[in-house]
């Protein structure tokens, strides 16, 4: 039987985070079904743009850096980020992009294996994590760095000691599939493997226990689950039980361990501060940092609770639409496999997608032919994927993406 | 004869730029004698804040990388900065911090003298140039990377056949002292040697030439005379004549030739974008590139004019001021030598800097005895200039400084 509008009410009712959704600032009229991609701006995130830009930077200057604690930003905000994913203090900071996070941590992680060369990852892995590590073995050669990739299902064979580093990306962009990272980071371990795991579309949204999965490095980003703004910067975890063991290639003064004395001679920062380089970019991280603030009031657990419920409900929907079959899952079936997404294929992706954001539901597309829904739970209710899911219906009903060319520039996941 | 408070008047009612502070929110009462360290907010960049924030982000959300080209920021941020340092378009790009970007370039510039390893700097350098080189040297080895540091007045004699590159910044951190850019890239090209300069505390200041001085590389920082907020993007340039020779080593998506192809190899995109890596921090770029307007309604010319004219009636006002004597002067005695900023040695300069700050005259401290006093013209006024010597000048008379301790922690350069 398909549910109706009664039953996403109900559900919305019953809904213990529903009360969340008023702490962010949605376009009155839209649908946000691209969490997953640039999470929305909050009254928090807001507040925060104004505050450190007129009140900090404004009236406060210079002294900023002391007065509003910006030196310590990167800390404060990692250590936000570090509650999310199951982190003990003083293993997690906020600084630069995924990539280039990417770039130290693959570094330090070579180093952690010295007798081995191998970077083991996924073909289908986010492409930038394969460009850093095809940069890195580019300038140490291969033979200090060698960018081995293979299939998804395929990884655990290649599991084997020749591997120094495995670099995958725990919710896969395009599919949502998930890998079970505990029991991949044993099976690595086993093999004297070192992990590093690519958080971009997990933090925030799946419950991660880095610390007792004995993960040995992570990254991620800020603008996606964590609504941190456009470009928010990134962050790198690393196991306490590594920090002494390796030094970050990216050396900056903001890595020292002494900043303001101006020494000639780089000397790391003890933990997480030698990941720094330069000087962070202060309004953006403040943003992020005010962003985090939301997860106060909820647990990833609750979170999770959630979405899975959501993407339930858009599967009833669409079971019991039939002018949705030619729509391909490409996502797992189960939950327990896939992140906070939900994808699906279709020769006229890109037209329905273009129809959908006409109707005021924002969906993602990519390429070939995925249709790509986010389930941002902070945000979203039963009855947005109610009207998602008629707007969906009505637009395959009516044939009218058809006549839709695929022409516009993409944007940015 | 001492110039008079009436003198400051008269000079700012002959100021042509005067009215351009208008476009600062400098606190009342404060004078910022640090806009070498951090610039002010302008309305222009706080209207950006807010209009990133609340319009593009909050209402547009993931469309804005399209309708409000944020996937083209970095080079339209960059071309605006290209017109303070007579760089023809497509060859400046605004990206990541300083550090990283030297770690980018200085790796380029290896690449364009393969035979030759050394790369010569100053060892008064700001230290972050030489952590880079440092860091650069550990993860290639010295066969590829070597540093040397000399002396200021070494520098060129040093000038071999056996350096690769040469890496300096046009004003030292602490002094001021300049070098002559076009000079030293002549004689460093005499040798065959490929040049980077670090334009920190340069650009928006001083006049900059790089196309004609025919320099290879340079770095700079937004946040000092660019105004364009803590931590704002930092910036590259490379001669047109390099960009096919090279390939930057941080490699990421952004800098891909079609990241929205997602494909699995890394093909550098064409130009300048080769040098994006990660998705960069919008909110700070956005707000950087609206400060930048500014420079729309003045030349650098007429910004460094103001900035000798400032200097030099702050030094009428010392030496009419037997006080004073003590400071002692550690930039060159020459304009035309230094940047835009007087520095001067004192055993208690720590106090002084603190008592001044107390009496809303903004300078800086830099160990172990600078006091640092930044001349921005955009936004002093020759009054303001007569004020801050009146403060130091009762500081100095009343030994006050004397009972302050040297505690306080440092900040930002």
């Amino acid at each position: 039987l398909k549910p109706t509008l009664i039953d996403a009410i109900t559900q919305d009712n019953a809904d213990e985070i529903a009360h969340l959704k008023n702490q962010f600032e949605i376009p009155a009229g839209k649908i946000y079904l691209d969490g997953n991609s640039l999470g929305p701006v909050s009254i928090s995130a807001k507040h925060a743009a104004l505050e450190v830009v007129q009140q900090q930077w404004g009236n406060d200057l210079i002294s900023s850096w002391n007065k509003h604690s910006w030196i310590d930003l990167p800390i404060n905000t990692g250590e936000k980020i570090a509650k999310l994913v199951g982190a003990e203090p003083g293993q997690l900071i906020c600084c630069d992009s995924i990539s280039v996070n990417l770039f130290k941590i693959l570094h330090c992680a070579l180093q952690l294996n010295p007798k081995r060369s191998l970077v083991l990852s996924q073909e289908d892995n986010f492409p930038t994590d394969l460009y850093v590590a095809q940069g890195l073995q580019r300038i140490l050669g291969v033979e200090h760095c060698s960018l081995l990739t293979t299939s998804d299902t395929d990884i655990e064979n290649q599991l084997t000691e020749k591997v120094a580093v495995l670099l995958l990306t725990h919710v896969n962009f395009r599919s949502g599939k998930t890998y079970d990272i505990e029991k991949v980071t044993r099976a690595a371990h086993a093999k004297g493997i070192i992990v590093i795991w690519d958080l971009a579309h997990s933090v925030g949204v799946l419950p991660l226990a880095l610390d007792e999965w004995q993960v040995d490095f992570a990254v991620g980003c800020g603008y996606k689950y964590l609504n941190g703004g456009p470009g928010a910067p990134a962050f790198i975890y690393a196991a306490d039980r590594h920090q002494n063991s390796f030094l970050q290639p990216l050396q900056g003064w903001m890595g020292h361990m002494a900043p303001f004395d101006f020494s000639k001679k780089y000397s790391p920062s003890q933990g997480m501060t030698q990941f720094l380089s330069g000087t962070p970019p202060v309004i953006s991280m403040s943003v992020l940092n005010s962003a985090l603030d939301i997860f106060d009031h909820v647990s990833i657990g609750q979170i999770r609770h959630k979405a899975i419920a959501l993407m339930n409900f858009f599967n009833e929907l669409k079971q019991a639409s039939p002018e949705l079959d030619e729509l391909q899952l490409i996502s797992p079936k189960s939950a327990n496999d896939r992140g906070s997404q939900l994808a699906y294929s279709h020769p006229d992706a890109y037209s329905i997608c273009q129809n959908l954001i006409a109707r005021n539901v924002i969906a993602d597309f990519r390429r070939p032919d995925v249709l790509r829904l986010g389930f941002s739970p902070l945000f979203l209710s039963f009855q947005n994927i109610y009207t998602s899911v008629t707007e969906l219906s009505s637009i395959l009903k009516s044939k009218s993406y058809r006549a839709q060319q695929f022409t516009a520039k993409q944007k940015v996941t």
